[in-house]
């Protein structure tokens, strides 16, 4: 069923307008195997997350994929009920998504992380587009997880630009600093896709407005919820524009887009009470001699692509071919 | 005695081969009265900053301006010996300077700045160029040091680049972080310097060989000292060049320097033990919409310069007029 040249994924994520892209993209590319998904609290609740994971897994036709609900909370503190004024209240900016007819699986997010990766082992793909609560509640249930998981990629962090939840720190990032410290220190190989490439790789409204032109009922939904993401970036840039945090970071994890400036530098997780709490601390003062070596450095900042990303996103999701099992969406229950 | 059109500065520094440069900087710009300069441990102590400043005034004939002892200890823990390895152990890169025959006044700098900011009520500016230590005691001597002052100009912090200290904290504010902390919180006009533009405007060989090439003992001096930071700057920069921190904040205070890009925006410190101790968190995400006013901000940070620097300053430094009562250097003792 699975062809061998298959890369095997596991997604963790908070569904949201840019994770649907982001799981859209994963689903439009042919050498992606996603074997699981599990969702965080994050831009909405983990079981909201799920429950629109499902209905976009079904508009595509991959409801075989799994979906798993994870932690609700973070490592320290309480969920602080999402992002709403970003991706609507139900996560999706309003737009009318089909029920699914599926269900999460009974393991948690993390658990299946644990078992994809063994089922997997040296092979497994891990991109995290979420808060990283699951994947540090993973590391715990299992510390060989490192050693199982092939690499990382984690949409999150500002390097060298501002935050976006305070003055330097990222909203995932920021949601949960504990669990994303012990991401962080974890002797994996990370690629972190930070603000820096995300807030200047915008989709623009031409890019939305071919989306919603597509046949295609998942796409035409993303196109949809464009609309109102770009309400919300028009306060940011000045215009009805989207960045791209979550679909970049799954191009990167595939291997879709090439990087000009990507150093591995050492990182740190600002977990104090200060106002730096969850700022990512890159060590990037190499940056006059091309970044030279240092030890222990196990994550690549992507800090420039070469090409905008917006219209390789657009080419990718409007060549998803149609659902197989595609039925007529049902009435709204 | 002194021009109405003159400007009453009282500099704080820690004398340092770019605070030297400040120093001759002022100086050298008619504009400036330099009415007093207090000395703070930092790249040197506080005690051999103050040696060194009376050694660079005499040599330019301004051995009446007064030096005033400061703090040698941080808020938080005792200063830790300096940056020989930038500065050299005399903080000076080894370069004889002749001595000044001339003793440091019995007020430490912190009385010093409040009795001038009284003295000058509304039209003293400050520039610190080292640890904000003295400052910060200034404003607990008198809190309404704010009121008097016109306005301040502090080399220090990052912005939007990395630290020169740690991967986000420059070595200024990283210091002593609990007195920055109180110097940005105070309600006064503050202008920051950060590394975003020191570390961009860079003197090259060639400047610092128009400076060797002054017949004035301090110019001559300056350029000596240039071949000692320039060695350290190599190591930064992969060529023989030097960072013009605190000159450049110098010139900035004397609005000598035309800014392109210098929002005013909410800069706090963190003064916490994580691993973004001592750096400015400055709020600039209102970059994409040409930073918007921000409610109780009152510090102007310095993103980017008109020009290059250097070229100003080297035109500024071989203006000086040779000191009046120049003698010959004695022999060393």
């Amino acid at each position: 069923m699975n062809s061998p040249a298959k890369l095997p994924f596991f997604l963790d994520c908070d569904t949201g307008i840019d994770d649907a892209l982001a799981l859209a993209y994963l689903l439009a590319t042919p050498s992606v195997d996603l074997r699981g998904i599990g969702t965080v609290s994050g831009n909405v609740s983990a079981s909201v997350g799920a429950e629109n994971t499902l209905k976009l897994l079904s508009m595509a036709g991959f409801s075989t994929i799994p979906v798993a609900v994870g932690l609700h909370h973070p490592q320290a503190g309480e969920f602080g009920g999402g992002a709403p004024h970003v991706h609507g209240h139900d996560g999706v900016g309003g737009v009318f998504l089909p029920g699914s007819g599926s269900a999460v699986v009974t393991e948690t997010a993390a658990e299946m992380l644990v078992r994809l990766a063994h089922e997997h082992a040296g092979s497994l793909r891990v991109l995290a587009i979420g808060p990283l609560t699951n994947i540090a509640e993973a590391l715990r249930l299992d510390p060989r997880l490192p050693e199982l998981v092939a690499e990382i990629t984690i949409m999150g962090g500002a390097a060298l630009v501002p935050g976006n939840i305070s003055a330097v720190a990222e909203a995932n990032i920021r949601n949960d600093p504990e669990a994303a410290r012990e991401v962080f220190a974890a002797p994996w190989s990370i690629t972190l896709v930070p603000l820096d490439v995300t807030m200047s790789n915008a989709l623009e409204e031409e890019h939305a407005t071919q989306l919603l032109a597509s046949s295609l009922p998942l796409v035409h939904a993303l196109g949809e919820m464009l609309a109102h993401y770009s309400g919300f970036y028009e306060g940011i840039f000045g215009r009805r524009c989207c960045a791209m945090h979550d679909p970049l970071a799954a191009a990167i994890a595939v291997g879709s887009v090439a990087l000009r400036t990507a150093p591995v530098v050492s990182v740190d997780v600002d977990t104090t009470s200060g106002p730096g709490r969850g700022q990512t601390v890159c060590d990037l003062r190499g940056q006059y001699l091309g970044y030279p070596v240092q030890a222990g450095a196990h994550c690549r900042v992507v800090l420039e692509l070469e090409e905008q990303f917006a219209p390789h996103l657009v080419e990718r999701l409007l060549s998803m071919a149609p659902a197989p099992a595609a039925k007529p969406a049902p009435a709204a229950v």
